[in-house]
């Protein structure tokens, strides 16, 4: 069987890169701080050999020897799926100069680094000239993996394969009104009283989010969760699949819909079908990634659905309000209903990781923009501070203090990522449309969901996105589970019921 | 600078085995049980890659230019011996087939299984098959590396280079006497009270098991300690060395001098030069190990110092007794000359781990010349069970119930490892020669440890022992530190002292 070398080679790349995901998640929850520099040297030989077993002579040999042997008649789709996949990233990476990589790991580093200070001490002019380097690399990484329209449609496709700066402008075109129609709406509300602050002991509270984590099927024989400063899931392979979340003291609603986000995403992980194992299937071969999931939204989907279709319902807490009180006695004396009003509060504010339901989209589209315009060069860096002013004050009607609060908040642009907010977006539609198909789909999964059982929900999605991996691209898998690739209705239906219906 | 290439390849194998030196951490502390075997998959992809590293055409270029670079006048020795280093191993690597590497890594794998689960059931017969193809494999190690007198020399050179088995006969020779004498007036002794069992509950444990490791100098920013069900020190570079321990909820000993052990390991690794990060003098290019001391014999010198020399001693705990009375407030009514007496109750025992000093050298020549009659063909596999019980009547005096705590206690040879039982006996041996010379060489050394200081012994080893690394042989080692190679009498002047004389 001549696919055999390719996936023998698969595996090896995957081994590195779930490999690559240990050093960091131990980087993030337990190494000592002396650890950062060595940690650091054995990410970027890891990396640096992945790229090579991707892209050396031995590998174009075996992807040729696949390409033949996939050719002939008879052979499964899945196969050829499979040799295109790998084809596709070996191209793009041979695409991009070996130098170009050094410098991008190199700059990453270091403008990390500088972003941490700048921010702590909301000192942008410091950070000016690695956030121009930065945007000067990215801009040459999308020259080399080639675009037409806009460089920002070459950057976006490493996220969400399918979309481009048109297809988005297009899309928040949509967006922005409603949105501004529902946030009209939800602030005509009377105000919710804050039910959420107290005294709330970390270790209860990661006790409380190991129990909800499980209560979503989130499996802690393969898995486990961990305190750390910035929540993240991440998975050594679908059978060791990791969550982290955070604590505030004094706030009880960070570690609960943290937990449930990051246990969406785990879900996915978790349930990749298990003959993907190590497969192109569950590798980002051109993001040297180890991750199942098909793109950054579609994973972004799955942990919105389980914080805010499921998590912030009134079905879910109905049933979960008793750990709660057990957790946390003094919520004996507040009525679900008021917990309910606190959990679903709607009030634009600053920062994208604190934003509502509502507003948090506003967040996304405002640094689109910006991303699109540092790319193509009609922003400079060292005008950033200002027009984000602009936008926040256009899309949120705030006015920015510092950068610290504007600008220098988001750890992304620092490390790299440029062409990846859009995919929280994304997720955000994407979560709706298959959560109103699966519901419609079978009575039982909105009758379960109502007493608390999401086992039916799991199996729709388990069948329908899940087990699939990487194996199709998002736009196919949306089609196949809901008839339709991605559309935004559903996501407005969800808001409007949720933040304008007066019954709830 | 033509040493770079080798060096620059010498840092990435580095960096992949430390990288499966947190692979193994993780899996032993932190992993969910269902990672297991993504885990294995992971650990040999990357150990056949630094292999491949190794061995490739490309390091053979290299370190040929490395070797005409340091030929010439005026390079400095350190670079002519790390050349030199490069050049054994590889040479040692390229005699071994690659076929029997994939063999060895494979039984691994499943002899651990199989001794698992023999062990357990008390079932040797189910075991013996793997275990004879482990010798099988481990003689077939043994030719391909070449030996001259017997084929235990092949393998002993790979952890304790310049022992032979005749070495270590002559030494066990002189020592086997000695030690009976000292076993013999050690039973005379007045029996201790049992002072170590009550209740202590783990969480005060790992507690005070920090707070020791601390005050014997182990750095926790450069580490951390975990509980786990073997304990074990490891090390990801000198920047990260972590140690782990384990509690008998109804026993204070294990955890204290578990503890002790290996942070005394952790001491040598955190202490090696910082020069020496990423380069073959903390690479055991051979072995394929990243770790920082010279033979395993040296490393188990340094855990067996603080574990027994610094650990038992009345100085110790004249000091530290405060701190387990703090942590276990039932120790206030016990007198510190009842803990002393009773952490060096001496009692011949079936198992090597739970061994006092006098007696653990009797487990080890036991295992020794059960190693050499297995891999020359004199003893099958089969018959261990009866030859370990006649070993142990000879040795300790003790019958041998069952196989559980017999022949099947160590999991050593399941792991492929024929060969390092000596090493421990030679750690003990070092242990004495080194912490003898250091005291006599300085008067401050003795008087710090009887306030409870070990700054000055500390300052000593790190200057004499640990910031070499793997620079020098052991026996050169020991020749710079103590003026003499390897050397028994301080060994037994310690037993005697501390265990018959009886004014202790």
């Amino acid at each position: 069987m001549s696919l055999e070398p390719l996936k023998e080679r698969i595996g090896a790349i995957n081994d590195l890169l779930t490999t690559v995901n240990l050093l960091v998640w131990d980087s993030r929850t337990m190494m000592p701080a002396g650890g950062a520099a060595a940690r650091g040297r054995q990410v970027a030989t890891l990396t640096r050999l992945a790229r090579d077993l991707a892209c050396d002579d031995d590998m174009m040999r075996r992807l040729e020897v696949a390409e033949r042997d996939v050719a002939v008649a008879g052979v499964p789709e899945i196969d050829r799926a499979a040799v295109r996949q790998v084809r596709g990233a070996v191209d793009a990476h041979r695409r991009i100069p070996a130098e170009l990589v050094e410098r991008r790991a190199r700059l990453q580093a270091s403008a990390t680094q500088s972003w941490i200070d700048a921010r702590a001490r909301d000192d942008f002019a410091s950070f000016e000239p690695l956030l121009a380097e930065t945007i000067v690399l990215a801009r040459a990484l999308a020259d080399a993996l080639g675009w037409s329209e806009h460089p920002y449609d070459a950057l976006v496709n490493l996220y969400e394969p399918g979309e481009t700066l048109a297809s988005l402008r297009a899309l928040f075109g949509e967006l922005r009104p409603e949105l501004k129609r529902i946030l009209a709406g939800a602030q005509a509300r009377p105000p919710a009283r804050d039910v959420l602050s107290g005294d709330f002991p970390p270790a209860e509270q990661l006790a409380l989010s190991a129990r909800l984590a499980a209560a979503i099927g989130y499996d802690f024989k393969h898995g486990r969760i961990d305190p750390t400063v910035h929540p993240f899931e991440i998975s050594f392979t679908r059978d060791d699949v990791r969550i982290t979340t955070r604590f505030k003291p004094n706030h009880v609603a960070q570690s609960i819909f943290g937990t449930l986000h990051e246990a969406g995403h785990g879900l996915y992980e978790q349930n990749v079908d298990p003959s993907f194992t190590r497969s192109i299937f569950a590798t980002d071969l051109l993001g040297l990634y180890a991750v199942g999931g098909t793109s950054y939204g579609a994973h972004e989907s799955q942990s919105r659905l389980f914080e805010n279709h499921v998590g912030r319902s009134a079905a879910f807490w109905r049933r979960r309000y008793p750990d709660l009180v057990t957790a946390f006695p003094v919520f004996a004396s507040v009525p679900l209903e008021a917990f309910l009003a606190a959990i679903t509060r709607v009030s634009p504010g600053l920062i994208r990781t604190d934003a509502d339901e509502v507003t948090y989209d506003f967040h996304v589209m405002v640094r689109v923009e910006i991303e699109a315009a540092l790319l193509d060069g009609s922003l400079a860096a060292r005008d950033l501070p200002e027009v984000w002013r602009e936008q926040v004050r256009a899309n949120l009607g705030l006015e920015v203090p510092n950068d610290r609060e504007g600008c220098l908040q988001d750890a992304h642009w620092a490390a790299g990522l440029v062409g990846s907010f859009c995919t929280y977006t994304i997720g955000n539609i994407m979560a709706a449309q298959l959560f109103e198909t699966a519901c419609a789909s079978s009575p039982q999964i909105r009758t379960a969901l109502e007493e608390g059982d999401v086992g039916p929900l799991s199996s729709w999605l388990r069948e329908s996105v899940w087990r699939h991996g990487r194996r199709f691209h998002r736009n196919d898998l949306l089609a196949q589970a809901t008839g339709s690739t991605l559309k935004l209705a559903p996501y407005l239906r969800h808001l409007s019921q949720r933040y304008l219906d007066p019954a709830r």
